[in-house]
């Protein structure tokens, strides 16, 4: 058996996606003033109710945004994941959110300000 | 402004993926009786962390198997979905969540028989 993660690529046969914009948001707490403090001390669930009304409010058809757990990338949160593209975000303000869902949901660009990159490594996770 | 979601392809600019293998459990609880039922009424806390265990116990390396909370296809829970695929699976017990693992993910191929499709609509969301 391998011992990595197979590199799964869509193929014709599988059924089209659900949802063209999934949104993950991390709302993981951590007690205050753990090492790695934690998305929800952060303030990610005011973002998260936040960014599901304001893409209701937008017309924003084909996306879902959800709660997720720790996202184990905590030093740079609040975090954001958005699928299947796999992009992901620090957004800290309603006006971080309102540029991730303009810009990267309904244009399909990149808010290059807020990206997190492979370079981003937590500590101890390199 | 665009009213739906754009379709977001990968561009070589994009960072590199941060998890192979993203799956997603939702954790989603509703009070007994509720209409929809939830995934965590039909087991889906036990089959995260049997899938998380599994997955260290396999040696499946970039897979992070995080909780969500409501997905929104509930009558067809207790649901995973695994990006950057996108595909949604109904895992019932433990050897769905082995077959998930080894097939899917470690193999790259697809569970059919645990697959959600896009007939699988919940009542009201056609």
């Amino acid at each position: 058996m391998p011992d990595s993660a197979a590199v799964s690529r869509e193929t014709e046969a599988d059924p089209p996606p659900w949802f063209q914009s999934h949104i993950f948001v991390c709302t993981n707490r951590r007690p205050d003033g753990h090492r790695r403090g934690s998305c929800a001390a952060r303030g990610s669930e005011v973002l998260r109710d936040y960014m599901k009304a304001r893409a209701k409010e937008l017309g924003i058809k084909g996306i879902r945004v959800n709660s997720a757990g720790c996202l184990d990338r905590c030093e740079f949160g609040p975090v954001v994941v958005i699928y299947p593209e796999g992009i992901w975000y620090r957004a800290e303000t309603r006006d971080d959110v309102d540029e991730i869902l303009v810009t990267h949901v309904t244009e399909g660009r990149r808010v290059h300000r807020l990206m997190l990159t492979e370079k981003d490594v937590p500590p101890g996770k390199g």
